[in-house]
């Protein structure tokens, strides 16, 4: 009883939006045609222009529309120290803070052995070149504190140390504004493992 | 520091999507732009593409791509009997039961006030043409089973009956393969109003 091969395509291609799964898919292929065609239109060419014009910073990977980002270009930036973070919007986080002013290096994801993602997927080859500059003094490992986020951090940190750089990592510790009676136990643990 | 105005356009279209807010349209952006370019072509090709062509149909307003949708123009469907429901997802539900061989009128929504949604929004008027054609003897009211769905079968059938159409509704009762210890008690007392 279908002739709507164009919505049966569109419910189609909005479950490679991640998180989006057939029903959501149906509901929002609704939603656009009954009550926002001009919100369809809109993202459709959104995503046309988005897929021509993004590429990736040459010197950090991070998105952008030029050969650099607006933050590698930024002369005032600190040249001599590099935070590796996972995604643009860790990058984000860390610049909201206003508490670096170093450069950063994106890796565009984190390795995950499970989902087929090694070193090579997340450009710890150009990482290591970039760090090893003349210019890089200490690369500030930022990847989330999570099992890959950890593993990732690991590995690259054994890979630039062998290379003679000054690695770090953010400190792990109580969140700012938290009861301790809230905060799970291992933070606690190395919160008092790292006190000073 | 921004210098993707195709990302900040791409993640703020993406909010137009019914569920999605700032945190998962940024994801939604990332993980296209990163990992599967094709599928934004793809999507982007879909929008446009359903937009041009998916229509509603002239007699029963689901949608469709020609001017009559394929259920209204099966001669081989029940012409007497008219089922309206919410959505062309509710219409399907009923198409999978098998047991209903009549004609739609898909609302295309359900009156609610609170959402500024009356009943032309919904195309009472067409319906009450559409259900006067001289050949349609029963109306069945299979709008949803909640508050709103409720305040649009009675209204609907208020005005159906008093052109003098017989209008039922779908049997409320304790569903198929449920344990009464796990029915609620409204449903319960529904059935036990309803025993036959």
């Amino acid at each position: 009883m279908r002739a709507a091969p164009s919505l049966d395509a569109l419910v189609h291609a909005l479950q490679r939006l991640p998180g989006v799964g057939p029903r959501s898919a149906q509901r929002m292929a609704y939603h656009l045609l009954q009550h926002d065609r001009e919100g369809a239109q809109l993202l459709s060419a959104a995503l046309t222009a988005a897929v021509q014009r993004m590429g990736h910073c040459r010197l950090c990977h991070t998105f952008t529309e030029g050969e650099i980002c607006p933050v590698c270009a930024d002369p005032t930036r600190d040249a001599t120290r590099l935070a590796v973070v996972e995604t643009p919007a860790d990058q984000a986080a860390l610049e909201r803070s206003g508490a670096f002013h170093g450069r950063y290096f994106v890796l565009m994801g984190r390795i995950s052995p499970l989902d087929g993602i090694g070193a090579a997927d997340i450009g710890a080859a150009e990482l290591m070149q970039r760090a090893s500059d003349g210019v890089v003094r200490e690369v500030i490992l930022a990847t989330n504190f999570t099992a890959e986020g950890e593993a990732t951090a690991h590995l690259l940190g054994e890979a630039l140390r062998s290379r003679g750089l000054a690695v770090t990592r953010l400190a792990r510790g109580v969140p700012a504004g938290s009861e301790l009676e809230y905060v799970d136990l291992g933070t606690i643990a190395h919160a008092l493992a790292a006190r000073r």
